[in-house]
């Protein structure tokens, strides 16, 4: 029996990658993964088997690993930012009890939450709250519901998958819920193509942040109500008392 | 001027070091931080400057580590995890004015939410809250609401100093806050010393965590209504539609 390595790889530069993860893909004899992610990293595998699906192919993706690895091969599956943060860590250890003898190893890596909050400042300086605004495999109903939490424990909040082409108007839904708990004059970030080329990053009101359009490509942070502008920064304080 | 890079480095072993943070620490001329976590990376830099303060030094240690840098040096100020995530991020940025000139870069790392997460399963794979149960510099109040507002938004939830050695039941008065709104069966982890000589892992009910002493090298989790116990490992779905 063979073993399926779950890799976080950060944002996608190589800078971001641990050690751990480096040798992990190193050792695979197979990688896995969503076409995007794979992408990232194949440069510095070129004699790697490669397979890769589209994005919502995820349990198809999650059964293939596991098979190669029931097969007897080393294979990594591959997942941007961490592998367990919204990445394949949880699919495949839900189907893992069907793959009786392979072995299931987690790698974890730098999530956008903090490789967004780096390029910002320190946005994550205290408690935080990191939701995704995705309702493909989950109900709007429980994204609010969180939203409105996050918003009354005046958490500082880190939005995933703010918007796509079939969800344009979720940020500003989502700011509607936070603006009724938290002032328009919150400060918020935008980081858009962490690690990547065309990497931005903006600091905006959450009123500002309620009219702009974000993408998939953009992760989004919420100050808490002690969160701060400092010159070009967004920092929320670890201390409360000073 | 100089440069400081305030450096997340994981939890501790090197393995979990990004390529950005060993590049970041083997340029610099002075290694700051608190004792311990200078301890982990030393050996690897054996010709660095070190400056260490105690665990309560941080104000002291970003401003000498900000001097330094004035004065033309280039400096890491080291943080155990991530550099935003309860590090030294903020604390730096919030100084950064009275040091005009000198340039301050954030690198991140694996924070103890994300390695403990590796080593338990996938306990936050979907919406998740980050919170510190230490109170040196927050007050309790503050903790509470966050405590009953995680649990109202049914989220997974992480929770970083659980203990210390004045702080002994602190770990229980949040598991009777999270048990008004959350199953005593609920599914909870621990993770103990991530990455360093001694790792252990042990899952349980909310019920018997509320009935368990945890330190300061423990990370706790507790899973949301969705989470699930699948063999040895914790795991919280992604979709909660199948």
């Amino acid at each position: 029996m063979g073993t399926l390595f779950v890799v976080g790889i950060g944002p996608g530069a190589p800078a971001y990658l641990t050690d751990a993860a480096e040798t992990t893909l190193a050792r695979a004899e197979v990688l896995c993964g969503y076409t995007l992610y794979v992408e990232l990293v194949r440069a510095r595998f070129p004699e790697k088997v490669i397979y890769t699906t589209g994005m919502t192919g995820e349990i198809e993706r999650c059964r293939y690993a596991l098979e190669l690895a029931r097969s007897g091969r080393t294979v990594a599956l591959v997942c941007s930012g961490d592998a367990g943060v919204y990445g394949m860590a949880a699919p495949v250890l839900e189907l893992q009890p069907d793959y009786p003898g392979v072995t299931v190893e987690i790698v974890p890596g730098v999530t956008a939450a903090l490789s967004g909050a780096a390029l910002l400042g320190a946005p994550l300086g205290h408690d935080f709250c990191v939701i995704s605004l995705s309702d493909r495999l989950t109900d709007w109903s429980v994204i609010e519901r969180r939203l409105s939490a996050a918003a009354a424990g005046d958490f500082a909040i880190c939005l995933y998958n703010p918007a796509s082409r079939h969800r344009k108007d979720y940020l500003r839904r989502a700011c509607e819920i936070l603006l009724r708990a938290k002032g328009p004059e919150t400060v918020c970030g935008m980081v858009r193509n962490i690690g990547r080329e065309g990497e931005c990053v903006r600091i905006l009101t959450l009123a500002e942040l309620c009219e702009t359009e974000a993408d998939m490509f953009t992760t989004v942070f919420i100050g808490s109500s002690q969160t701060l502008q400092i010159g070009e920064r967004m920092v929320t304080p670890r201390g409360y008392r000073t």
